[in-house]
């Protein structure tokens, strides 16, 4: 049995990249970029008008001049205009370009306008006011988008304004999640008193959502052949393969036999951890060219072997494949903590991932452990919000105050 | 000119009911649920083995007795047995239905098998080990998840568990996202020198597709007619209209007279905080029946007018969509604080929306200034994760330390 640390040291050393493709900009939300974004002329690409107005060439205000004859309106997105006397002035809207010979912008609230003539009300105005300058923002060239980041909202705005209608993103794997046991019916079926409905599949097929990761599902029966024929299969199609049970101690818990079998290498079977601890974690080197095209990538199928339990499988996805997969993709998470907002007592010298309810007080983030009834209890993950991860350790006392890692799955 | 509090009252008060639909329970994520779930049968609908190992009855073992004659296996899927002998034992696997006539599981772990015979290895037994009893996480009927909540992972493996292949949730708002501005064109034009790219719009479509919200784009031309006359339509057939420019004082900016000739009651313009002081927000009561049969609801249009530089669209979409979408669904959203990591001095008496990064240290969330050039400077939203919301007030100083409001976007 080894410790959690040992375990997501061993799974991050088998990420791998799966390679870059390029989709369509507004299709690339929540997904890594992969190429820097660079600007593709200076930001703003001309001395921009910031606010509806007026402007003049500072000089003549600076003379004391105050009345200032109308020579026309610069719109936005007209052609640049030439104040043809510096003691004029022209209009000007927010969003277009500064006129020649102009340099500061007077906003109309601060103006008064009658026949043809702009009386500017205020004396408090500064040189090249209200002009946001060209190349201000940055400088054609300009790395505004550094690659390995998960593009959001505000980095659209920049590929629309730099001109990106197509970015290059990291694939995403190819994952195949598979439900064993015979106890499991389906969500439309009404169970027999000794039946459960499946749901582990479709709680991973949301958590891999999350990571905007589509992926297919799959139940096998607890038959050995069965499962040894279907699995030689999605080894040579999928690069991840995530298992929900059959990875413990029962006599039908064929899955490690059949990994050993179908030569997939066991990593690691156990963590000493509570909940999910019988994980088991494993690779198979692919060396055809089965699945990818392209050669220049590992062809390996990695294989998550979560217990079955409801939480057991919850946590586990969350603490060891998505770190596997933000290392694959090139992504750098920060650890978030939390401040334990009750004592919390626990017993086994185990790693304990304890669901809390987070709340945020005064810029403290206080996490209060919600009560469950052990990892079958699906049901108490509704009113949590994270894990909270209290070390293994002798001590039994985790006390009010202390910080710990959390892991937030909303 | 209004406070943030009373315009963000006033979009509040404009919330309203979309109505509830029905949708498969796997393309529920991230929807608002309308109705609560309740257990179909007990949580577990069964006394369910919880470890792989024997079961035996526990008088046996409290009488003295160590080794066990292993009766049959009792696996999970399977109908109940029965332990036929109080002095003998099943083999049972997790998930199992506990035998009749036994209580108490021991694991594998502490048991040696051999000739059919199971002999336990250790004296610290607990009666009733190892099982999860019938009803012990709920009870048939008992509420596992209220309504008004968003729809995650963890909900998603309650819903399969209770057979709940569909699920109501809110109806979305059908929403219309319209560009103005004459110097703007398409991503994958080459502006002229004068010229710029649409972006806001792809922000917005990207802002609200965090929401779940798919969203319809358009662009005008800054000519009145024409906009009066698309605009007309757009209010019969959208639920919601967002705009980004043209409601500000310039001379192209006819946005506020149009909706004015059209019927679109202002609720207000302009609202004092930086950026996006120009934001105009209206709604127009609509008495037909033009875009819902169900005569259930009411038929508004609700109009937001955002100002069109970047940061200003961005954040009064968070600052005011956000809230309005979640008042209109029964959402409640705690409000989240962090502490100022430097000292931010803001001299204009206005509500001072600044982005920031966000660390968490030590349970504490800090946030950190990102430099910004102004509300034009879209690249700094890159930067930054949340914006932290430092309040109107006469003081100048806002210091590192104190905490206020953060808004994320990431």
């Amino acid at each position: 049995m080894i410790s959690v640390k040992d375990a997501k040291d061993i799974i991050l050393n088998s990420a791998y990249n799966f390679g870059v493709e390029e989709v369509p900009f507004l299709k690339s939300v929540g997904r890594v970029l992969k190429e820097n974004i660079l600007a593709d002329r200076d930001f703003p690409p001309f001395n921009r008008v910031s606010m509806d107005g007026i402007c003049i060439d500072f000089n003549a205000f600076k003379n004391g001049q105050r009345d200032f004859k109308v020579e026309g309106i610069q719109a936005a997105g007209s052609e640049q205009m030439t104040l043809q006397n510096k003691e004029n002035c022209i209009e000007v809207m927010t969003g277009a370009v500064l006129p020649n010979n102009a340099n500061t912008v007077i906003r109309y609230e601060d103006v008064t306008l009658k026949n043809g003539i702009a009386t500017i009300n205020i004396n408090n105005i500064n040189d090249c006011q209200n002009v946001h300058t060209k190349g201000k923002d940055g400088k054609v060239g300009d790395v505004l988008i550094t690659e390995n980041k998960i593009i959001s909202a505000s980095e659209i705005g920049i590929l629309a304004t730099v001109g990106k209608a197509t970015v290059k993103v990291a694939k995403l794997p190819k994952v195949m999640i598979v439900s064993t046991g015979d106890e499991l019916v389906g969500v439309n079926e009404i169970p027999l008193e000794h039946q459960i409905r499946r749901s582990n599949v479709f709680t991973l097929v949301s958590l891999l959502e999350r990571l905007h990761i589509s992926s297919e599902t799959a139940h096998i029966t607890d038959d050995k052949p069965i499962l040894k024929e279907k699995i030689k299969n999605f080894l040579k199609e999928y690069d991840v393969l995530l298992f929900s049970g059959a990875v413990s101690k029962g006599k039908f818990d064929f899955l490690p036999e059949v990994f050993d079998e179908l030569g997939v290498e066991k990593l690691f079977h156990k963590v000493a951890q509570r909940p999910g601890k019988p994980f088991w974690f494993g690779q198979k080197k692919n060396l055809s060219s089965d699945k990818h095209t392209d050669d220049k990538y590992q062809k390996n199928t990695i294989v998550f072997g979560f217990p079955g339990n409801p939480i057991s499988t919850f946590v586990n996805c969350l603490a060891y494949f998505y770190p596997w997969y933000y290392k694959s993709t090139g992504l750098e998470i920060e650890e978030e903590t939390a401040i334990l907002g009750e004592n919390v007592s626990f017993k086994p010298n185990l790693e304990f991932f304890l669901q809390v309810k987070l709340k945020s007080k005064f810029g403290h983030l206080v996490a209060f452990p919600v009560k469950g009834n052990g990892s079958g209890d699906l049901a108490s993950l509704v009113n949590a919000d994270a894990f909270i991860q209290l070390p293994k350790t002798e001590k039994i006392l985790f006390k009010h105050g202390e910080n710990f890692p959390i892991i937030r799955y909303r």
